[in-house]
């Protein structure tokens, strides 16, 4: 975390800056994740070792501004997924749950090339490809997880109900059904072999 | 309305184009304000019915896709007021208040230069500049009106809870507290001779 991490007061209006060209706030720091907070989520193990063994590199970062977790409260910013890939697997966020379930996000993409690999805890799950201009539905009740395919960082700006929480475990110990890899030089869906139902 | 009504299903992932220079959806029709529909919201009637009786420009339109009132849902699309005046006010969007009073909006501009002129029933009001690039948060309790102060169409994205609901009528009934017009060519902030306080 940086210093800049102004107080936000939520009662009051107030602006900052996300540039339409890349997303990047200077108004306030972004939460980095790199390839070594997401061990385990890439189906190739040996190709995540050998990713680490030459550094540690920026997979994504986004922006968490505070919002209070109240039901009347939004919490917004832009998440920037990087290009590049372990093994044939492409880069990605960690992807969540809410906690409270019940409650949708939007997402517009402003850069890059990406995919949005959804899935229910029913099993329905869906793919949707975004591209600059394409604003994006992720309803109640899905888990979701940006896909950078593309060559360029793929840049969304976000929108959530503010007290939505994140349940990141879920999709630690579990894991999606699927996974999408580069095959051909095109993205491919494929089973998750590590995916596994909970156990009981 | 058009034939660009396609009939959403809020509770499976869908995606839909607002391009990001100019906000005009191809896949959905906009709700479109003419000046006829703003009679009385304007400080200067007889700059108004001049501007009435050269033609009925359309001043404002936004895109409704429709979400379900439901309090995990989220309702977005984009805005754009255009450029232009009734004497020396700016045009502007009819603005409003949530009918579920404390729940809040995030805009981010893309296009244009505006600003949003907010206030609350205790009688705050704020105003902020938007340019492309700059996000808003319009707090709980805060009515917003969207001011085009440039000479673009005032272009923003928005997202807001999709049980939030529009309370027009305290705006037309009472009016904003503050109006901004242009003097010596930069925009002022001037109390509204219309402005009342409710009567009881």
């Amino acid at each position: 975390m940086s210093d800049k991490q102004p107080g936000w007061n939520w009662n009051v209006p107030f602006s900052l800056t996300f540039p339409l060209e890349n997303g990047l706030s200077p108004d306030h720091a972004s939460t980095k994740r790199y390839l070594s907070a997401m061990q385990g989520m890439f189906a190739d193990d040996s190709a995540f070792e050998e990713a680490m063994s030459v550094g540690n590199p920026l997979v994504y970062e986004f922006f968490e501004l505070g919002a209070p977790s109240d039901a009347g409260d939004l919490a917004f910013g832009t998440s920037i997924t990087y290009p590049g890939k372990v093994g044939n697997e492409y880069y990605m966020t960690k992807g969540h749950f809410h906690t409270i379930l019940a409650t949708a996000e939007v997402y517009w993409c402003i850069r890059g090339q990406g995919l949005m690999l959804m899935e229910n805890p029913e099993g329905d799950w869906n793919l949707q490809e975004l591209t600059p201009g394409k604003a994006l539905y992720v309803p109640k009740r899905y888990a979701h997880r940006s896909i950078n395919i593309g060559t360029e960082p793929f840049t969304t700006f976000f929108v959530f109900r503010a007290d939505a929480g994140h349940d990141y475990g879920t999709i630690e110990t579990k894991g999606y059904r699927k996974l999408v890899v580069e095959l051909d030089g095109k993205p491919q869906v494929m089973d998750n072999p590590k995916w596994r139902e909970e156990e009981r």
